[in-house]
């Protein structure tokens, strides 16, 4: 099995369904350290009564605690969905070497309302299994409605 | 005592000092509901190892939990510096009614970097007890020389 960004962003949608077999807004994240994965996390923002539990917050607090340091220079950081201003801003102080995307969010991404907020040294690459991301938020709003 | 926004700034200033204590950059908050303080908060982000940590990211979270919800509609969320991009964001997603804050911060500060990233309803209110938030933050990068 190839250890690719498309393999990685596999595990994302798989932490991305979780979130959405609880009712969630499905976003998932991995870190991923040396080829390792380090952290995994769902976006739990209803089920935590907290808006700042998003995919990206816990998967960068739970992989500071397994590194043992705040900082992610080594560390990509995988999300489904296009960060928001508040996941872009924490991706920023956690000087994360690598942010891979899926699905832009035209509505509350980043890029729209801060694009120039990552820190300079992170490399961003987005589309990585967009389609998928994206059917997954199209499935979830329409249930919504 | 007259329980206005210098009060609870006072207060906030208060939440710096403790974070100054334990060698964290002291900035301090205070989330306020109707003439109440429901949550007080520092940064931590030494002492816990994680960069989102910040005094208005932990003000938020505890705020929603003794609300039991997660919006802060009614809320007034005092904080001594300037919120950086991910604060503002959670401060958006968290449909914060008001924010006041007291020092700018040119550099990391989310008017440089996400000047419209609020959300549209908030009222903002800056330079409340400015010089004492800077005071304190000069005091303290002066002396991590």
């Amino acid at each position: 099995m190839v250890m690719d960004d498309t393999y990685f962003m596999k595990q994302a949608l798989l932490e991305a369904d979780k979130a959405a077999e609880r009712g969630e807004v499905p976003v998932g994240a991995v870190v991923v350290c040396r080829g390792r994965i380090i952290a995994r996390a769902h976006n739990l923002t209803e089920t935590l009564n907290d808006v700042t539990a998003h995919a990206e917050m816990q998967a960068i607090t739970a992989a500071a605690n397994v590194l043992g340091g705040k900082y992610l220079t080594d560390c990509t950081l995988y999300v489904t969905v296009e960060p928001c201003v508040m996941c872009a801003g924490a991706i920023a102080w956690a000087q994360t070497g690598r942010l891979v995307f899926g699905a832009d969010d035209e509505k509350r991404g980043y890029q729209r309302y801060a694009a120039n907020s990552l820190h300079p040294k992170t490399e961003v690459v987005k589309g990585i299994l967009a389609e998928e991301a994206a059917a997954r938020m199209k499935a979830f709003f329409q249930s919504k409605r």
